[in-house]
């Protein structure tokens, strides 16, 4: 099933997709409270699409599907191609060990809005000095950094803590596109990731949530992204260093993952601070996300004013 | 005015705390909401302080005052006398720019509630390899690494983005006690720190929130950590090295700060890990956190079964 949250005559609520048609759930509340009741919500959803009409979807807004989630994680350094373009700047082998960071519930974007480069965030000379030479280059370039990343989203289902590997698929609700928009200097400069990761905006996610049951394996799905019809990253989810079901065991040692948590797992190659000089985003760009199976999201940058 | 989160009678509600009374506020919600409503409330909420007698504070149980906090900040490195104990660990000299990290807001707990320390945080050997050797003597020793932080927090009101530094206490809501705890290994191994700073039961708060009008100056106030009547932390917030104002001014540039909101401030020398050996907290240790004029917070370490 692909599940969506949208906007009709002013009210926001949750939706199934069928082709060109989206269907009123009827559910009370947000997409996490739909989560929440899946098992006991999801034969009558079921026989709602195979029965109802619904309305174009194209007469819709969607949103993001999770407008609030409680927990957004990030993978560090998970595609062997992104590990390899790494490399230039002095990054080292993949990582023995799963490596996360966070971005914050006021990032998310939905999957068509416009995409905020932020002013002031130049990062002044004097808390430069310690960085390596290929780094400073790109400070002094840069007025901002806006980067764009292609991610495999995880929506977190059951969720839990302790999550064994051979469990963790289960506790997937679905998957979705999301587009890891990144200020690079601030992620750098920080020097934890998190603030650079969380500027608003910068979690576009969607255009819906496609259960776990219908995707299937979340291990083989192309997914791509494109800079005003440039194709910048093209990969495939099968080149992952720790594939899914490994993040969520990792994440679930000390944290309880709960309905609507979302998990970024991480980017290709192709990131626009890996060119020579980079290719940050400016106003005007429009970036496009797209993978196998989920459809694609599509921002427009503009400059904060 | 004392604002804390109470349960009583098997029912969670927001009090004023007046001596040895909570009394009702009867506005429905949480303490967001009623944050949110600060300024149209506030007046009836004086009254209700002066004119009504409540129940005595020792018959309900003080729940942590914010539980589910949109974003929580922790500050890196922001006590000078923290980061001359870090230079035992080949730290640097005081950052020239603020940092955080995050907390989940899955981590909060109550005030006086148990303090988990999680089974299955050994890091492997094989996770470790390209960490100093100091570092590799914390990973060898450690089954686990649960650490105490004493540090203030600020609980954000109004908030916005792009907050000048001129306006950035007047964005602060209140204040209160909070014991940023730490899994050691973790938050080296991760590597970013969140996961180390996110586990369940790991950011203990309260007892209460003080408003911003009653606590004065949040730059001049003592604050001590205590681990079995020991103490362990006892230094003066005029230590930090950006103060709460400079805080809110870098994190509110790229994100809209929320009421409710919390920026852990930071922590001063004598955390357990700058011991040698390192001192980590063991099921049954107590750890008392008080600051001057917040009053204090005390949990208990209890295995995780």
């Amino acid at each position: 099933m692909k599940l969506c949250t949208y906007t009709a005559n002013e009210q926001t609520r949750t939706g199934i997709v069928v082709g060109d048609a989206v269907i009123d759930t009827g559910v009370p509340g947000t997409m996490i409270d739909l989560i929440r009741d899946w098992d006991s919500l999801k034969p009558g959803l079921e026989a709602k699409a195979t029965t109802e009409e619904g309305i174009p979807l194209a007469s819709v807004k969607l949103e993001a599907p999770i407008q609030r989630p409680g927990k957004i994680f990030g993978a560090t350094l998970n595609y062997h191609s992104h590990v390899e373009e790494g490399k230039k700047f002095g990054g080292g082998d993949a990582p023995s060990r799963p490596g996360f960071f966070t971005k914050a519930q006021t990032s998310i974007n939905g999957p068509y809005d416009p995409i905020i480069i932020t002013k002031g965030t130049k990062v002044p000379e004097e808390h430069v000095g310690h960085f390596p030479d290929k780094i400073k280059a790109i400070f002094a370039i840069a007025e901002s950094s806006t980067d764009y990343e292609i991610e495999l989203v995880a929506v977190i289902g059951k969720g839990g803590k302790h999550i064994a590997r051979g469990d963790a698929l289960g506790a997937v609700f679905g998957y979705c596109v999301g587009n890891e928009v990144t200020e690079r200097t601030w992620q750098i400069a920080s020097p934890q990731w998190s603030l650079g990761k969380s500027f608003d905006t910068h979690a576009p996610i969607g255009p819906w949530i496609v259960t776990a049951d219908e995707l299937g394996d979340p291990q083989a799905l192309g997914l791509r992204c494109y800079v005003n019809g440039e194709l910048r990253q093209d990969n495939n989810t099968s080149d992952m260093v720790f594939p899914v079901d490994t993040q969520i065991e990792h994440l679930s040692v000390g944290m309880t993952l709960e309905p609507g948590d979302l998990v970024f797992t991480g980017t290709p190659a192709g990131v626009g601070v890996a060119n020579m000089p980079p290719k940050f985003l400016k106003p005007g760009d429009v970036v496009r996300c797209e993978i196998d199976g989920l459809g694609y999201i599509e921002g427009t940058m503009v400059a904060e004013s």
